[in-house]
């Protein structure tokens, strides 16, 4: 009878239950839950920060998840997150959310009533709605360029300073595939950040920091700044998700707090048992007694009443029991927390590269994934600070075209789902869609401030509204109209070429044209030293068929010549060049027909300049490069190689994250690659066709210390079903001992050892992929002599493998998702007609030799120029026409100024408030160069000349508050000596002599307000 | 250059609109959604009715959908949809929201706060939120009683009532499978609907009604009442669910209304457009220009804002473009739109069963599926009448058990996934759990009143909580442990039968015992006559693997005998009878051993009283069935069957909906089954093993005039991947035209003819499924000269498929699911010990022959002592004791009346506030009984002798709202002759007299007050 009796025992106690119910008593009653808990002394505090992760596009589009459309992709609609998330603070002021990506928030906040936006600002001001991170998305940071990163967050900051005077916390990097040395250092505690907060880091290391309670860390990752710009960094035990069984996004499968008795399946005690459990097995991994539950995951709180209400009942119960305590908390809150326990930090430096989530699961592969992509948005940041100059220096108009939504997208593209490769093919699409339409419009400004900063007439007062340029963005597969079109009697091809750099710079200008009988000269009228290359037919083909798949064009034939010659232009100005018919009034040809040399000796040397290469003329291979003026000289080849992609019948493909090699050796394309030699003043060219899909052209410039490699591959061949990953390897006799340097984000060069990792012991399961590195300005590496350095043109992954060698991996083209969640394969395609072909991608990256310590002024310099090629605009007029009515060439700063060569102007940009900002950055750090890792100074007065400077008012990177008014937190640390240098950094600027002290790699933000009269 | 050109224009286009809006401008502005629309004349009306159709239960338990537990199986959570409309509807008062189920609403309500049931109460009187249908669940119009569905539309209608004082007015069987007569008539007009909205017709009938506008018709149901009981009645032309593309449930994939132009795919005019388009098609099948688009689905608006952002948006520029007119509403505002338009509209009789939605898709399964449950519902329900009663004589307490949540339980069992056994397997076991708790809770009240209202002591003041009696709910089976046990020296077995009836009753009281040695005396000492019954094998096999299976018992043995006697109560009354050993105290045993009867002649004869059976000794079978003292002789077969159930290869299997015959003829059970003939002076019974699980007895009581065939059928073997759906089967020599009748939901008979339907010309695809009707009381046919009437003891399949014949489906067994979303094959099995085979079902149907005219008044009464049988409860105590101690014998009404046969008392129940609640209902339609389908009368002081009325108030059936003040509109309906017969309805009641008249199929709900001195 046992059975009976305790079924009728049961029976008894719901029947009381049910009583006291429906007769209107007891059960089954409103609850008001307790939710007021602070952190409290004594006990494990579980600190639950309510977030939504929103990706600035990833399977979706930006948009499709803003507005919630394509839902059978994913569910996800960030305008209900912001919706139901104010809703449900609303309900309790107890409860907080998080907030970071802008870019979002943005689109809700303008379609908000103004009674909406007081609420909200009401609850930013209350503290329950944080913004944490804030930029504009939440910026990659492997892939990223630093200026894109500021830029980007730079966006997101200011309009949460303008809409809400807040300045963010923390850093919010949830997602990021591994962690750099310069988000921690120059986009956290340079912007003020007390913390930052991320879950991807190797899980060897996870495993290790998780035993020894060092997930939490005070990390410096500057060699420059130490403790000055260190951060509290939490890396999470798990994941951006909750603890297993807490997570309560509205038709997830959850078990519900059921605290209503008179209903079937109350469950408090075992849920507050579930709660204490979780949150003991984290205290356990964890310093202090205070755990944070980061509750949510990826678009989750589209109904966010979902979520607080099992929360509030959490902590209602949990807190009750007493056992440990429960709060709504934020990344600030919980940093408070922790820096108030008085604790010892573990010291982290450098940064958390790569990244694994497995033995065979290393996130390399976004380091190259998508490279026309990650070519385009590396292109259009250069541009956008060139526009942005030219914008100010005409004057920022308040209609017509301006360069925001360039920086929008821009700041969208820097998301760690879209400049990292991994998003669908059909986000990526749109990335390139916003990217083109913001440079269209940037365009534009480019073509009227150009237009206005030119014409005589206008200068003073820029009201120009018609354009006179037009620009070249697929210069590099040799599409000018205006320069290829015949120049008209009586015209010239009229190029104005600006330098956005902060000093004098003389570069080759080359520019395809039909006609061989042409000369070139300056705005003074002198002949310019030309050369005509013919345009070789991998170029030509490139043209033709992408200008049809793109555009939609039906070009038959292709430009006869690329015409090469040398200008030079100030700093922030620009010069004029003017190219006309040589049979024109009497003017003669001057360029220099390249010859075509035929090699007669085993070993072939090129070279015009100081720089030479020579190459077996038998195997085409190269042989050395050496510098006649430095007397480096390094023996080395270079071929190109593809490995394998792993197909992963284990689980785990090769794909748009992760680069798993198949485990055999890299295929070398070609063991014998036929040369082309091509030689003039300028330039002499080497053309090699590695195989059917790898073309390159090596350039070594008369007046260049590098070589320039040109390199055309694809499609890349799938025919026999192997996904390939295309590399270029440089194989240098030198004893580099495991070691290379790879740049942090374009800017701080970190030291990698091969196979090695300074954190923990490292158990190598992947020794090529275990390997690589992101890159953003270049690779390098040394022995005793000498040092090999490559910088690259856009984000590329990098390594060194071998002693003495380095790789780039170039491109990559893969048949299977590699189970990350993008659910396509890395496959893509351009089609025409119908007809689908692997895409094509042309790039460059450059070589140098150096004397062992000489490399930092070359990397460095260089990478400026790169980064900020000459910015070409084109006309057709008559010359002396033009030359009289227009300031051929100029400089915006005293023309008897120019920026030391140590410091690069990152920023300078006009606000719509007529407030000027201006970011200098110190190229160099400690160390690294004997010249230049110095204190540096920039002359304002000299830089604004002909401006009244009324205010200069220092702020964060961000500008989102005053530098003199951050503070900062004081960790205590395991083992420091407190015996590190004192970082040099620029003084105060001075408001008389308004100079402004840069030290190595410092980075410093003005806000400028000017006398408009003076203008 | 047009692809160019084109692109470039786009271009321009977007750089205006980015421009415009992120200089803070124009785009993307907050827009102020005009949503005020109402009615407008002389446009296309279209009526937004924002719904959540709200299982109470179905894939999940009731529970799990109200608290959003187990979203494996579904993501549904019924707080969700009740939390964020409230908070939807506070954004712009011109939403509105419909809500039905109030099972989930008493949930959600009693655990808001004061503040928050404020709200809501604005919103109802507001008309935001409207109560709609109102019943505790939407309850099923093919297996329900319409006394549980009174029972249950009360339970909602008075919560609704007591909590905001409304009454609501259209009724919203959306989801049911096939719309009842009872359902339009009686549980709609009479509780004062107006309208019936539901979107389950026949596929054929609504082609058809879509073709001449005829899915809106004015519903003339009773044939008793015509155009006094009609209903407006609105059948959907498609679903529930809005127009393809307009359900806007979060993470659904729909089409945004993206009305933002500076973000990507902006379309207003393109959802206007798909707006119009829809609204056109759907006015292009109706009557009148409005039309209603039912803005949700199952558990839709689980975050409400994510529907009403897109309909305010749809509102907004649907209007603004002019061609139609959105607007927000509800099938109340619909119904008078369509009432105000002064249409003719088509008339409908009858009722719209059976359903189909496709050829080979009648919905005729579920009349039978789970025959268990439907059995425990029936039973459950009777009992509920009784336990009513006797919790009003005793006295409402207001601690201690009561009635109300067997009255819950029942009330959710009514769901039309409940009953109708297409509930998951879980689902249906939850559903059996509360039942049962809510029976052990009422027979704690019946306990506890029969303890008071017999004992001398407590009669008067009745404070007893001490429990005197046990039930026995398994009775069936022949568990009952007081009976069984051996009676003490001293003791007798006491055995008080209560009868819910209004009238004296005699019948068979029949108990297990394992005593052959017993005297049966009645409360004044007579000796009664009894018969023993030897217990088969089959009902003890099934008492000791039941009763281990289900309550955990080990019982070894079985009871020997059934013991049965004849019992005689008086209405709203109890008689005690006393069970004694026959050696105690000088008494002799007085039952009568059953005789087993060996055939002699080839045809054998059973029946101690007028009716009389002859079977064939040889085959077994029935030949023919005969009244001695009415002379009907009806020569008749009887046997077991069952269709194979399709397997659905094509698509569509049978199963727990759907019941599809693979199309070969049904199998024989047997066609030669050995009789067992037990003869006894109260009963004879014929057993038949038809085959190993088809066990029958036939038993004839001296005094009935009706044949009791109990049947116990299963495990239904399934070895042969068969499923089977078995039928009884009785074929009588009659000549019946195609003509059948069957009750509508134990109420009015309807008229049936095989192969055809009178609202449309049937082409029949399924000649078995497509003719099968619900039963609940019973099906009879009849020739010129006789009546062959079965009545069920639950809600069962019938059908007469050939002339003559009559069959029931009493059990199925599926192995596919039939794909109409429960994800089940049915196919019921019960475990022990880890090894399962399928349900055993036992029951009863009732035969009767009567002559031509005679029927009605056997399936009348009986129907009624079917449904309320012989409440029983035991003791064990001193006869002599009990009998000087106790009232043995009472009726609560005057000792000298009884309420005329023709009416019953179906509800009897004090309320909280001690008003007591009344219903009567008569028994007879017109022209059914010569003598009985006529006016009755029930006098209440009669009733309530010894209590003084002070008040009496008739009611809406319901009890929401006073009769008196209950309004009808008028309608036009085509062809309406206004010639209709006044129907006979009882006239007021006199306050002296207190004389109740009942119409024939009246039913007349009264609210009383007594004057509590009086009790």
């Amino acid at each position: 009878m046992a059975k009976l009796t305790s079924l009728a025992s049961a029976l008894l106690c719901l029947c009381a239950s049910l009583l006291l119910c429906f007769n209107g008593k007891v059960c089954g009653a409103y609850v008001k839950y307790n939710t007021r808990a602070g952190v409290v002394a004594g006990k494990l505090n579980v600190h639950l920060v309510p977030h939504s992760h929103d990706d600035v596009g990833w399977l979706k589009t930006i948009d499709q998840y803003y507005v919630g459309s394509n839902n059978t992709i994913q569910g996800a609609c960030v305008e209900n997150v912001l919706d139901s998330v104010v809703e449900a603070l609303l309900r309790d002021p107890n409860r907080k959310f998080v907030f970071a990506e802008m870019a979002f928030f943005q689109r809700w906040w303008v379609e908000q009533s103004v009674a909406t936006q007081e609420v909200v600002r009401n609850l930013v001001d209350a503290g329950q709605f944080e913004f944490i991170n804030g930029g504009w998305c939440m910026h990659d940071e492997a892939t990223c360029h630093y200026i894109d990163m500021i830029d980007q967050t730079t966006l997101g900051h200011r309009a949460i300073k303008e809409q809400f005077n807040k300045a963010p916390r923390a850093g919010w990097q949830i997602d990021p595939f591994g962690h750099s040395a310069v988000q921690a250092y120059l986009l956290g505690a340079e912007l003020g950040f007390d913390s930052v907060h991320f879950a991807r880091i190797d899980y060897q290391d996870r495993a290790k920091r998780k035993g020894d309670k060092s997930l939490e860390v005070i990390w410096r990752a500057s060699k420059n700044f130490g403790s000055s710009s260190q951060i509290f960094a939490n890396a999470f035990p798990v994941h951006y998700s909750p603890p297993t069984g807490f997570h309560f996004e509205v038709n997830d499968d959850f078990v519900p707090v059921q605290d209503n008795p008179s209903l079937f399946d109350y469950n408090v005690e075992q849920r507050v048992k579930d709660f204490i459990n979780a949150a003991i097995n984290q205290a356990n991994v964890t310093r202090t007694n205070h755990i944070m539950w980061t509750m949510g995951d990826d678009f989750r709180y589209q109904y966010a009443e979902s979520w607080f209400k099992q929360m509030d009942k959490l902590i209602h119960y949990v807190n009750k029991d007493g056992q440990v305590n429960a709060l709504y908390s934020t990344p600030s809150i919980y940093t408070d927390a922790k820096n108030a326990a008085n604790e010892s930090w573990p010291l982290k430096t450098d940064d958390y590269f790569p990244y694994a989530d497995g033995a065979n699961s290393y996130w390399t592969g976004f380091f190259t994934s998508r490279p026309a992509l990650k070519r385009y948005v590396r292109v259009l940041s250069g541009y956008y600070l060139a526009a942005r100059q030219l914008e100010f220096l005409a004057g920022k108009r308040s209609n017509g075209p301006n360069t925001f939504s360039l920086g929008d997208a821009l700041g969208i593209a820097q998301h760690h789902d879209a400049v990292t490769g991994t998003a669908k093919q059909h986000t990526t699409n749109d990335y390139a869609k916003r990217l083109f339409i913001g440079a269209s419009e940037a365009e534009g400004v480019v073509n009227a401030a150009l237009s206005c900063l030119t014409d005589n007439k206008s200068r003073e007062q820029c009201t120009e509204t018609t354009f006179k340029f037009s620009q070249c963005p697929l210069l590099n597969i040799s599409f000018c109209p205006p320069t290829e079109e015949d120049i008209q009697e009586g015209k010239s091809l009229v190029i104005v070429a600006y330098n956005s750099l902060g000093w004098n710079r003389t570069d080759i200008i080359k520019i395809p044209v039909n006609d061989a009988n042409l000369v070139v000269q300056d705005s003074s009228g002198n002949t310019i030293e030309a050369q005509y290359v013919g345009l070789d037919n991998v170029t030509g083909n490139l043209r033709n068929f992408y200008t049809r798949a793109y555009l939609g064009l039906s070009l038959k034939q292709v430009p006869k010549y690329w015409l090469l010659f040398q200008a030079s232009v100030p700093p922030l100005g620009w010069s004029t060049y003017f190219i006309s018919k040589a049979s024109d009034k009497g003017k003669s040809r001057n360029g220099f027909f390249s010859m075509i040399d035929s090699p007669q000796n085993e070993t072939i040397e090129i070279g015009p300049g100081n720089l030479k290469m020579s190459f077996s003329s038998t195997s085409g291979q190269l042989i050395r490069i050496y510098n006649t003026k430095t007397g480096v000289d390094v023996p080395i080849q270079q071929s190109y190689l593809w490995y394998g992609s792993n197909p992963g019948f284990d689980g785990q493909a090769s794909g748009a994250y992760i680069f798993r090699p198949n485990g055999s050796p890299p295929s070398v394309v070609s063991r014998s690659v036929p040369l082309k030699v091509i030689r003039g003043p300028l330039v002499d060219e080497v053309h090699q066709q590695f195989n059917s899909w790898i073309y390159q052209v090596t350039r070594l410039y008369r007046d260049k210390e590098h070589a320039e490699v040109e390199f055309t591959i694809g499609p890349i061949p799938l025919e026999d079903s192997v996904g390939k990953e295309v590399i270029t390897q440089m194989t240098a006799n030198m004893v580099t001992d495991k070691v290379f340097y790879t740049d942090s984000n374009g800017r701080d060069f970190l030291k990698r050892v091969r196979d090695y990792r300074a954190d923990w012991s490292l158990q190598v399961t992947q020794p090529v992929a275990g390997n690589y590195y992101p890159l953003n300005l270049g690779i390098y590496t040394k022995d005793k002599k000498s040092e090999l350095s490559v910088l690259v043109d856009r984000a590329t992954g990098g390594a060194s493998i071998k002693n003495g060698e380095v790789e780039l991996m170039l491109h990559r083209r893969t048949l299977i998702d590699d189970s990350r969640g993008v659910g396509e394969a890395l496959d893509e395609s351009v089609c025409l007609d119908n007809t689908c072909e692997g895409l094509t991608v042309r790039g460059n990256y450059y070589v140098s030799v150096n004397q062992l310590g000489d490399g930092a002024r070359w990397r460095r310099t260089t990478g400026q120029e790169i980064y900020s090629p000459f910015l070409l605009a084109f006309t057709h007029e008559n010359s002396e026409d033009w030359k009289a009515s227009h300031l051929t060439t100029s400089t915006a700063i005293d023309s008897n100024y120019s920026f030391p060569l140590n410091v690069a102007l990152i920023t300078l940009q006009e606000l719509d408030d007529g407030t000027v900002l201006l970011r200098l950055a110190h190229l160099y750090e400690v160390g690294e160069d004997t010249e230049y890792s110095k204190l540096a100074k920039v002359e304002l007065k000299k830089m604004f000349t002909g401006k009244m400077i009324k205010e200069v008012k220092e702020t964060s990177l961000s500008t989102n508050q005053e530098k003199s008014m951050m503070k900062r937190m004081t960790w205590k640390v395991e083992g420091d000596s407190s015996q590190e240098p004192t970082p040099v950094r620029g003084g105060p600027v001075d408001n008389s002599t308004l100079v402004v002290e840069l030290g190595p790699m410092e980075i410093r933000t003005f806000s400028l307000k000017f006398i408009l009269s003076s203008f």
